[in-house]
């Protein structure tokens, strides 16, 4: 299968594409860094991404980021980051992928905890992390050519000990857990999933 | 209580409108109707708005549009209808408007039934929605003095049958119904609550 992973070099991309790759074909992509690079808040680098890529079976987003700080001095500009990079990046990288993508293929994007148990100073995310599971649920019966989509959507993982503080009485996720819900996704059958890892 | 209502020449804001306006003072606002214009996709033109209602106890949104189609032709372009007027519209009356409202105030923003229920040509919508559920349960701990922040997340109401195609199976709702939504939100005492009437 030939797997692509966007956000490769993240701590968390890092671990999928160690579990996927010894079995699979991978296309690492980053803003910055991987086989290929790409900037998800960009359409015209997305579609230009795509055409070097050639069709593949999977794409898998472990990527985008939000703004994190108090509602009480949120602008609009700040919520903004979060909606053009983690919400619109990964939208649109089905929107478009949708026409590069293999028979059967499958999207797997990432969402989070919060959009359904929010901490203090998390609304953009919690904002962006429900639109992305109503979206892949949406989007599931919406696809053809048999192509699936899930989102995978971790609680604060164990690696990351700097957001510990920002999520009072979460107890981390291991790892090994988050990993196997992109395998599920990726390796299973399931469509319109949202696969939650806490 | 002085309640702004967004949206009031609706099908559905002339029904909350009018349940409202019997006890309380009632600002009606609009992209080209009202007491008052708003387009909610300016922030510029929302805080204009803000600055001319002056102080108020309750915001109620009953609008916002986004795009409805095939997801196979849907573009980027297509999608961000929905972001920038429904989901950025909407939050964007909070983030600004939370420096306006009266303190023990509530805003009560619309979401709908596609967040977990969708259709066929309802990805956009669907997206949005669960972006302003996932949004108010965020922002309700993060609003100070005392503001609330609720949805109403309405099915497809009995007084739309435009709409009944695009719902199959869907038993549409008694607007009286979805009113009472709004009024709980605005008149009761809960928050970060998503109301779904269907």
């Amino acid at each position: 299968m030939k797997i692509i992973i966007i956000g490769a070099s993240g701590t968390l991309g890092q671990k999928v594409t160690a579990a996927l790759k010894e079995k699979h074909e991978i296309i690492t992509a980053g803003s910055k860094s991987g086989d290929l690079q790409v900037d998800i808040t960009s359409t015209e680098s997305i579609l230009a991404f795509y055409k070097k890529a050639g069709g593949f079976d999977a794409l898998v987003s472990v990527t985008g980021s939000g703004h994190f700080g108090p509602l009480s001095t949120m602008t609009p500009t700040d919520f903004k980051k979060g909606i053009d990079s983690k919400l619109m990046g990964q939208v649109n990288l089905v929107l478009i992928g949708q026409h590069y993508i293999n028979p059967k293929g499958s999207f797997t994007l990432t969402s989070g905890i919060l959009s359904s148990d929010p901490v203090l100073y998390g609304a953009n995310l919690s904002t962006v992390n429900g639109a992305i599971n109503s979206f892949v649920i949406a989007a599931a019966i919406g696809l053809e050519n048999g192509v699936r989509i899930n989102a995978v959507s971790p609680g604060v993982v164990e690696d990351s000990p700097e957001y510990f503080d920002a999520f009072p009485g979460h107890i981390p996720v291991a790892m090994a857990r988050v990993v196997a819900g992109y395998e599920r996704s990726v390796l299973g059958s399931g469509t319109g999933q949202v696969i939650e890892i806490f």
